[in-house]
């Protein structure tokens, strides 16, 4: 694998040592669509079976360190939110961006921040306040907030109004972060609301950060722009503005499907990566941002597809890496536009498995992280043992 | 309100009593997102509620006289389906198209019709057989279809492999079909399926309706095209073929978002009449379409947003008809544009609602069907009736 | 017609009174495609003939005093703009914005603020330093800038070393701005750039806008949005910030097609003017917006499709004024989305023209602007006229 | 590079040698736009010229050894068509698809075929007859058919009328198909048409195809989808209807931006493949697929553009050959979905440059075609020679 100029290999493999990827708890449950679900037997139930299933991620992997949490799916009132931080912490895993909910309970059915009603709106931002403290006791340094506030009609609700309570809520909210903190604001087009969503584009979400504090970034979801948007010219737009704070992982075709990272358009990825390294490669430094991902693989085995994102994340930064930018440079300077594109093509064909198992095995890593996984018969042991404790019904459509 | 050359108000009054659109019993039970329900006390629970809801929007709009049925969803299978059919009927209405289920149930993870599994493939097949079975018991003389079958990864399925089962499976059904009922076809480019899904557009569903049988048509869903589309020009294409064979009312915005029909594109429902209309203005003869409802409205009362519905599709209907197609020809024939396009928009911009009341009040309907629901108090007794029965979980996403 | 409460006839009459839309000089000219012009006879070639045809679209709308003008296509280096200027007194015009041109000329291939060689930058700047100086002389108090900078490939430009040669272009331009003029800053997502457009969105607009000084503002084109894009919430957002500057108007059903405003999709134009009427009725103020025209009819004759533009954007801005704001605040406050959005609907579904003859003929202005047109004979004068002196050439695609 | 079950090295380099591409002569030439052209001094003027960069692509890839002619562009009526045909064949080239052009002259303004005026009809058709004669004369045995009839506005056009016109004409263009020629049917959404395209999708193109004949198939242009179409899918259907009939290849992020092959989605190229070659593998006989290129690269050296195109497809075209079919046979059919994507993945993921380096050596065909040509000096002499040539004025957008 032909390294390009500034590169040693020595950086190559500390660059990829410090490249982790945080796994979302609510990957590891059953998961569908609003037909319904498919439930796997070896589907986590229990906050311990998702540790579990992370950890055993982590332990192939040996880059998803940290754990994302959803507060409502991962915490119950009664228990000691450090239990879950001990827990995790004996399984070789910390506990990563803290997720409020704000969606789920039937009071939210016309908005939570952006509710008409106040008392809703103080329900939902002292929900958030709560997160931010249970986030402190277990070790989270990242507030992960998205709202599925938005209308389904025309006429539903007051556009600026509800902007006006979403800056003021999220002003609030950043007031409350403890100094290791940040908060991310997540933004999305559309879905469940289908008319207008409050936070519905990068360019919302950094209006909202902005006016928040100085610890507000702005969270970009793969699955969350319209079709055509140049997701990388985001990125880098963000991250000349101080604003990218993180990424939620994964893939799609259609809508915010959800699907394995790189799994329908594997160049774009590759392209994201290449921004974010570019920019490192200016400074010397790497760049502050949250590596996550946020799929919802609905058929495939959960643990598997998880390791399938993780490896695939993996290999395109690793290509990402490879680009030539002295090359790119020099051909954009004398205006060789092929040139200046090659130097991406080149690093996007090559095939860096090999040097990823090599790398791996240096690691005390196994060589193909899937196929570990698949011999340490873990999917099996988890559905024999969980199965049993799964409810019987996955709900209806109608 | 101004009748174009060749439309007597007599013919007009009559178009308009022709002009029947079926409720779909799903539509009046609690629906979602992937992100779970938000419940109404007043949405339906059981078959005799659904009933209810259908036969109070019959009351108000007049036009309303038969009822879709979810095989699944409507029908145990200890119970007679005759029942149904009487209850029905004591309410005035019909049992209109049937609808097998073909993709709630664990074996369908990997497909219906389509499943590499023979056993499940003839279990779906056996399901659809059964209802037609069951629609003939009831009276219905349409079996609609739609598949939820596609892959969420490429490479997971054998893609012509799929196409021949589907082909075959369709032409079995056809087989089945009894003298008076006809087969719909529906398409759907995505959604539950993310990569690919079998019957993925109109032309998908014409080759399975032509292979399947001459009582075999296409379905339009208003939701189930991508972005763009313009879905008149396939009305029309398919009128001229002969294989219109109904329609899914609803709209959206962005992906199939099922929405109230006209909420966001009235204009798009208004071009789709007119294609209709004036295809029924050369023949002197209406054509045999049947003009469905399918919605999943979340938010709005059940049976208001169906009466909504209702109002905005025989709203836009009527403005079609007052296309002076004698003028469009004419500017047409001098190619003059801009007139032939003024006939249409001097159509949609006239105010049909005066009309619409009075027609509604010469059938002793009331002018305002919205408003005559309310002063009912038909919600207001449902919710104290049905709410005690409710399940009090609507589940979680995760 | 039936007024909401809290508008008198008054009011509305003085509001339309105030309501006034600018045509752009390029949209009377002969247009295409990539794959060629289709020639018009009446099209404009010369100012002189713009103006012509701009003057006579005032005199049947009464609403079109302003005449926008594009600096390559309308002035040459020999005459003295001033003499434009006094043309168009002449007619009963004034020049509305000026719009720069940095995308014409061969030296732009690869960017003009953008362009990775400091002379073609500083050439891009100095033009449009020059369109101020030209804009000040004719008495334009609007420079719209719209950039076609963009790349086609990844890996052909540096996109954040681009984003700050836009920053700093727009800086030095905002510093030359008269205390008269403000700056709009126009967005646009594809086309002619192919893989990134430097100012893709309206968060990227706002961005430099507001880099670039108090005087910049947002300028909003119809066209130029992703499918499933809201405008209008975009709209509601840049008033609340206090950045929309103005509008180009124009419809399209896929790219940015240019059509008649209005022509496939009235109501997104009818919800736009509600969400500026909803925010001039709580300040009492008129908001400080451009209402531009920017369409690029190809096969319509020039003149009639601005009329139907013209005639389209007046009706549906009427419309917007009759949204009963009180009764759907109070819908909205009960939580009845219904009711909200019918204030809507109810609106929309309002016949505005016999009003709008009404309100025309009572300022000296003809019932039916396009019909009055027609009867003038503009068209075949024009025709006859400047058929001769028309290249007979209209190029070819390859 | 390891070769999946099945294939031996001699079958890979057979169907390599088999594969080959056909470039357009339009695409040597300056196309832009319709915001202009940029024109190069290399690009090609003339016929004769473009022969000439056809033939140099030719000689450094070894795979292109047709020439795709547009019969207004390349033929004038003096000149004896055979002429072409021989100046190609002694550079090696043979004349591939012909291509009528029925969209340029001012008469097509309002359609070709679909035109309502009956004699503008009979002329579209009597130039494709003639196109066809042509065609004979040269050696050609692809009827290539692009129509860009269309409207613009609802109401412009009769749909229904127009279809049945277009069925008319291919009926009788088909009749007039010499024994060794078939003819291609190609779809496209919009452009230059902006409301509907007559034959606006594969569905509609199939419906023509087979009404026109047997030989008639339909053509797919990469670019001619709108978004979030699955286009492998509609690949993998005609090919079990046996109606693919050939490609236009290129790539586009946003319309049909034309730009070259796999230069956005590579794995969308490599998915088309994929269908293609399993297929062949399920037969055992190549598909009688035209592989053609259609692009209108703006801003790259024409013919250098020309050559990624192709040394991409040729990849694409390698890695697809990879897929382990028994292994993701034997995955379905274990309903293991991942190692069944995994077949696709790891195909795709294998670096095919060094391999395609060695076959071209093996055939005295340059490692890198893209450097050679660059070695060769081809296009500064092409520069040289034909910019004093070239028209100074390359036209203007209004």
């Amino acid at each position: 694998m032909k390294l390009p100029h500034g590169l040693s290999e020595h950086d190559l493999l500390r660059r990829l040592d410090r490249f982790q990827i945080e796994t979302p708890s609510w990957a590891y449950a059953d998961t569908g669509t609003r037909f319904g679900k498919f439930l796997q037997d070896a589907a986590a139930v229990t906050i311990d079976d998702k540790l579990a299933d992370a950890a055993a991620v982590h332990r192939v992997t040996g880059c998803c360190p940290t754990f994302a949490v959803h507060v409502l799916w991962d915490f119950t009132a009664a228990a000691d939110p450090a239990i879950v931080a001990a827990k995790a912490a004996a399984l070789g895993l910390g506990i990563g961006s803290i997720n409020p909910n704000t969606f789920q309970d039937q009071c939210y059915k016309l908005g939570s921040v952006t509710n008409r009603d106040p008392a809703i709106r103080r329900r939902a931002i002292d929900h958030i306040l709560a997160c931010i403290s249970l986030g402190s006791r277990v070790g989270s340094n990242i507030l992960s907030l998205w709202f599925a506030d938005g209308t389904n009609y025309p006429g539903q609700g007051h556009i600026r109004q509800r902007k006006r309570w979403i800056a003021d809520a999220l002003h609030e909210v950043h007031r409350a972060l403890p100094d290791a903190m940040s908060m991310l604001v997540e933004y999305k087009p559309f879905e469940p609301a289908f008319y207008h969503t409050d936070i519905a584009d990068w360019g919302m979400a950094c209006a909202f950060a902005r006016h928040a504090g100085p610890r507000a970034k702005v969270l970009v979801d793969l699955g969350h722009h319209l079709h055509g948007c140049n997701v990388e010219h985001i990125v880098a737009f963000l991250i000349d503005e101080g604003l990218l704070g993180g990424f939620h992982f994964n893939d799609r075709k259609y809508a915010d499907d959800d699907l394995v990272a790189g799994s329908l358009d594997p160049f774009q990825l590759f392209r994201i990566f290449h921004e974010i390294v570019l920019a490192e490669r200016e400074t010397g430094a790497d760049l502050p941002i949250a590596y996550m991902i946020d799929q919802s693989e609905c058929i495939k085995p959960k643990a598997e597809s998880m390791i399938e994102t993780v490896m695939t994340i993996q290999e395109q930064f690793t290509k990402a890496l490879l680009v030539d930018h002295r090359a790119a440079a020099a051909a954009r300077e004398r205006d060789d536009i092929v040139m200046a594109g090659r130097a991406l093509k080149d690093a996007f064909a090559t095939d860096v498995r090999p040097f990823l198992a090599d790398y791996r095995a240096a690691r005390n890593l196994p060589r193909d992280p899937l196929d570990a996984f698949r011999q340490s018969g873990h999917l099996a042991r988890a559905a024999a043992e969980r199965a049993p404790r799964k409810p019987r019904n996955s709900g209806s459509y109608a």
